[in-house]
């Protein structure tokens, strides 16, 4: 019987905050893991056209060690959502002057979100253009955005220590629930839904 | 600035429980809201084949006042999926026998997870049939629901006492994240990612 661990359960309220979307970025050329800042971003159903991770399904990778590598999932990570006062964060452990969002192949840069990575499954963010994105988890740190940035700075060091370094800062990933096109400069009203431990 | 909400947050570790499909049902005739218990039922990464509410996308309703209504979204519903022991006690509160899980038109009836309605979003039920599912919003009971049920009661009260009764109790929502043939009466190995307050 597990009930008795559920007898307390606590439901926070739904709340809601706001953000400003600093930068949308979309992949710099074919086959590029890295994006740069565009002026505006069209967000479909399956993600950015174009994207790596555009679909609504993908095959599973290393990140689910308990799907069998390569057998089609869920995307669940079309879009790649990271903070800039987070980047910031991280650069500061690193020693850097900065990370750019691109070297990590985010595609949506927002400030103002207090501890952006840590927003729920099912927080959701509404653009002024009418699209709509649903968070779906953390995104985890990965050795392949850590030789990313070893390839902007130099330091070949860093493939092995960003990951450790933005442990909980590496933003979330997310789906498209409402097409739109979203502006690099436009404000970004997020709904937090109830919240409780299970 | 809210950054002080946030400087206290408490990771909860993820979590391992299991309980087992009593039963998997299918809709019993074309245009039926309805379900009823199937030997086995093939879910795709677009839900259940035929299901009312099969494919990666649906016209947004009144549970989502923030969208137009009619409006394409990403569809987060694609499964019902409910607690034999929270609908025993949902009828307890009516004064019923019983509530079957296909008048509420559930695709799964599970037993033996504790206030299952309240598993998180991102808590993934892995079958042994290779399925798995993820959860994506407690389900909110509605007055469709209880018109159903009132139909098998012959309560016509019971169209609106129903959504009061269910409050918490009726179930969650799910996407499949990938596909398999689900058997009633199998095990099912649930796991409930880290959590936290935001």
């Amino acid at each position: 019987m597990t009930t008795d661990l559920l007898d307390d359960i606590v439901v926070h309220p739904a709340r809601r905050l706001t953000g400003r979307l600093t930068a949308a970025l979309a992949v710099s050329g074919a086959d590029s893991f890295e994006t740069e800042p565009v002026a505006g971003l069209d967000l479909t159903l399956e993600g950015v056209p174009g994207d790596l991770h555009a679909g609504f399904t993908r095959a599973a990778g290393s990140r689910e060690p308990w799907h069998p590598r390569g057998v089609e999932i869920r995307s669940g990570r079309q879009l790649s959502i990271v903070s800039e006062e987070e980047l910031a964060e991280v650069a500061a452990r690193l020693g850097l002057p900065r990370i750019e969002a691109g070297w990590i192949g985010a595609n949506l840069l927002l400030s103002g979100v207090a501890r952006l990575s840590f927003l729920p499954a099912g927080a959701r963010l509404f653009f002024d253009s009418g699209a709509v994105v649903v968070v779906e988890e953390p995104n985890a740190p990965c050795r392949d955005a850590g030789r990313a940035i070893a390839g902007h700075t130099g330091r070949p060091g860093d493939e092995l220590s960003f990951p450790k370094a933005a442990r909980r800062l590496r933003g979330v990933v997310a789906s498209v629930e409402r097409a739109g096109r979203v502006a690099s400069g436009e404000a970004v009203a997020i709904r937090v839904p109830e919240q409780w431990i299970y």
